[in-house]
């Protein structure tokens, strides 16, 4: 089973790295963008076929290593492999 | 309208920092991972109405910035605000 995991900046925290990239975005010429965010996206295997453990396995391996809880949320998704 | 940009590495790119975090699920304890790969996820908000101009405008975007197109691929999703 493959998980898609999202990890996001919550709104409020600012997010340099974003700006960055809006800032670049301007001086390139691409006018009309703002509210630029950047997060990480993990996608990983797992031998667990069943959804309900995977998806507690997967919170689980976010809470302790993939994310930063204080400033970041998460969300999983999953695909058949 | 609001973009969703995935960056991903190309199979068969080598890519270190998801061997790290499996290394690291490894050794915190979670069994049966594997495949750990590890891309940016963007979003940003397009003043552009048309989804037509606004999907032409963020594929230059990611030809340009947002993606090394040697090395990595990239999808956009779009959605409402």
């Amino acid at each position: 089973m493959k998980a898609k995991i999202h990890v996001t900046l919550k709104s409020g925290v600012l997010d340099p790295q974003g700006k960055a990239v809006e800032q670049a975005l301007g001086s390139l010429g691409f006018a009309g963008v703002s509210g630029v965010r950047q997060g990480k996206y993990i996608e990983l295997d797992l031998d667990e076929t069943d959804r309900a453990k995977a998806q507690a396995n997967v919170e689980k391996m976010c809470e302790k290593l993939l994310a930063n809880t204080v400033i970041e949320n998460y969300s999983i998704d999953f695909a058949e492999t």
